[in-house]
């Protein structure tokens, strides 16, 4: 079989693309910039939707819809807002086409007299449409706190696009709340960051740093951002989610105000907060090898896929059989599981399709296993095999998923945690990033500062963690003092 | 309290949007037709979500996304299509704002140097981008059929718009299928539209017809549209759901062809299909009163809730205590269910509340109930009362739940009986048609006479229906001889 995935070690990128593309979890749309997720790839999406739904209604948090749409002059109401997003916006001009009488592509065109008044923009995020409603719906403190989210759409116009990772148009979760006072905003702010980091280390299996952006780095309209970082396996830094304390910013600019128990009125104060399809990619460059993805067990559309070894006609009789009791126990036992009974490819071909799949485990029945009364299992991950009696395998798979799931999370870890090291001065710094991984320098603090360090190196403070230890030192790159260490990587 | 509902009697329209804005099922957003989905109405979308969701997977579909925008060039391919969508499309022509310095809703622009070589779309509808992407991936009849679906929002530019029914965005699934034959594409556009019949009657309580448009409003692009019909309480019709047959249209227009077998090549043969958030009109229109809402049990997000009638302290611990007990049963009997404890509000506001919200079952328990060791259950539909020993609830509650579903599709399925009425004669239909409901009329079947039907009386055929008997007669209209009657309605 002709290689499917150029392997990572001669080309990382070319290897992510290969591992989304062979896996059909995307593909590219004639649509400059916007990727089609195929159903391998959105199968995973609704399962991590389903989690972090879960996640979202456990803690109080109600699903609502927003419009599509933004008036311009919505976005144009918060100054930084509008500023970190003007650049990047699909604005809608025209409501009509008309024929020109021109074949091709010319045969429509936009009809001048359906030029809007106000254009349009497509959210880029929904802040502004979101709180302009709340202005309407809040009233008075009885009204607070309010929890909303919504699943949607997102369209940032992007010069340069991957799959799952950037792209014009993308999935994502965005939260938006209000309350009366700038601690429960806060607090709500850093429930959300447990939350996302919890979902990407228990479900994802991809450890991640917790901590502060940087002013340069965050949201453009917030008072703080919060994010989860991860670290992938070729060095590269990925921000996998981001909370918002807003503070009073778009309370202000939509007039979000709300009557006191005593009869004064406050503005309220705001969080908003996200996770993106591009976690996929997370998931891929995280745990992927040169055979493909690997779904992590506990989101993984399908757990574990049984390949018959057949032999004679009737050794096939027997294994069909075992297959089918094997089915109904996993199934039972709640394992996403399915028999890949065709006959008219080999078991080889069959590995190959279902490790190119990413599925976690395979379990090997040929005449002998019948015979023994047992199946072979392997791992996805490390290709360990072990034979598990048939009637061990309603407790061993689930275990054995739950190991799978373990050991891909410590991989992770232990490979995080050798990839982040201490640097001190701008030599070893420039000589160290090239590296990659996580360095922890000193910094001073300043934006100036961070930004030629950006300029020199393509490195950024992906995040102050709040639990790092304090340390005085000087700033790695202009010298003057600091307090602590940050963490410096290039990011994707 | 002042009526927050216009009774339906004294205005149908005015009653209708009190319903929704009241119930706080959507609101109106300040974009122009869209509105905003709000918890409740949202709520109740999800769980319809997820029965239509379970359908189409049992059938083996898979869902899958694909991007909002369709270039201009696309929509233009199928000549039908682009005619029938050219008049409400929204149209993105830049991607970036400029700021100019002024101030207010002026003070960003659309930046010249941003505008798009070829206008982007968005999605009034997916066939022209999606059939694209299956050109690409199906190459052999083994890759066929192709069963995809995608849960999606959509835009299409209304100049009158009503919450719900008609949004200039709204939520949906299309289904996109693609067959060898075209004896396959014609059992999958039936097989949908048999599951949006049970969904429609099983789940919703909304009783439809089901058959084939006429030509006149068939989907453009299609050559046969089958749909599900409704009847809603003000005479009234409501298209709840369309199935296409689209031949080989699309796949002339984009190519998707595929080596037969034989090892020849064919184009294949498409079907498309979908429903939409007008649904959740349908049931308020279909089972609402002028105290609100009324949620079919089996999809209403809350089943039943209980409002404790308060007399002493004494007597307040033991309606806590019971009400503890009766959650933790109901719950466990798998009833979405709720207390309403509030001690700031009196019982009566608390009925009207949760009438107001749609409730289908209320439990009343005051400390005479407790005594008797029972509650009191009123139906929200019939306000029925029974009285439920506590040792019952697990199994009578269910039961009741399952009553007031079966009674609600009883009392509509009446209804739509009782409004449709054979009618003959041209002063008769537009005496008749004046009262609403179904007339069913003979029609010579010729769209022009169809056109001077609708202009005279904004009448059309809503459905020719598949078990309807054969008779001969003449054409309401122009007198044509017809060998059947149709379903004539004025429509939402």
């Amino acid at each position: 079989m002709a290689r499917l995935i150029t392997p990572r070690a001669d080309d990382a990128a070319r290897w992510y693309t290969d591992v989304v593309t062979q896996a059909k979890l995307a593909d590219y749309s004639p649509v400059k910039g916007c990727m089609v997720i195929r159903p391998r790839g959105y199968a995973l999406w609704e399962n991590m939707q389903k989690v972090l739904d879960g996640m979202f209604k456990a803690t109080g948090h109600e699903n609502a819809y927003f419009p599509l749409f933004i008036p311009k002059s919505f976005l144009a109401k918060e100054a930084e807002h509008v500023e970190g997003f003007a650049k990047e916006c699909a604005i809608v001009t025209h409501t009509r086409l008309k024929a020109t009488g021109e074949p091709g592509a010319g045969a429509v065109v936009p009809d001048p007299d359906s030029r809007l008044e106000e254009e349009l923009i497509i959210r880029p995020t929904s802040e502004t449409i979101i709180y302009a409603m709340y202005a309407k719906w809040i009233q008075s403190y009885r009204d607070l706190p309010l929890l909303y989210n919504q699943w949607a759409n997102i369209v940032r116009w992007e010069m340069r696009t991957r799959l799952f990772l950037r792209t014009t148009e993308f999935l994502w979760q965005e939260g938006h709340t209000a309350h009366a006072t700038h601690a429960e905003a806060e607090e709500e702010a850093l429930k959300i960051l447990g939350i996302y980091k919890r979902f990407s280390e228990e479900w994802m299996a991809v450890p991640v740093l917790h901590g502060k952006k940087t002013p340069k780095e965050k949201f453009a309209g917030a008072d703080t951002t919060y994010c989860i970082e991860a670290l992938m396996q070729d060095g590269k830094a990925l921000q996998a989610g981001t909370s918002h304390d807003l503070g009073q910013n778009f309370a202000k600019a939509f007039d979000v105000k709300y009557q006191t128990e005593a009869g004064g009125w406050e503005f309220v104060w705001n969080t908003s907060w996200g996770v993106t399809t591009r976690l996929i990619g997370a998931i891929i460059m995280s745990h992927g090898d040169d055979n493909g993805p690997i779904m992590p067990p506990r989101l993984a559309p399908l757990q574990a896929v049984l390949v018959p070894i057949w032999k004679s006609d009737a050794d096939n009789a027997k294994i069909r059989e075992a297959a089918a009791a094997i089915e109904k126990t996993l199934l039972a036992a709640g394992v996403r599981f399915k028999c890949d009974l065709r006959e008219n490819v080999n078991p080889g071909f069959k590995y190959n399709e279902w490790e190119l799949a990413g599925v976690p485990l395979r379990l090997e029945c040929g005449p002998k296993d019948v015979e023994k009364g047992a199946v072979m299992a392997v791992r996805r991950t490390t290709r360990e095999k072990e034979s598990i009696p048939v009637g061990a395998l309603a407790t061993r798979v689930p275990a054995l998923l739950e190991e799978i799931q373990a050991g891909m999370l410590a991989a992770a870890a232990a490979r995080t945690q050798a990839m982040t090291r201490p640097v001190d001065g701008w030599s070893a710094f420039t000589d160290e990033i090239e590296k990659g991984g996580f360095l922890l320098a000193h910094h001073c603090g300043q934006t100036p500062c961070e930004v030629t360090i950006q300029d020199e190196t393509k490195a950024t403070v992906r995040v102050v963690t709040a639990d790092g230890p304090k340390e005085s030192g000087v700033c790695v790159r202009c010298g003057n003092p600091s307090s602590r260490r940050v963490h410096f990587a290039r990011a994707y």
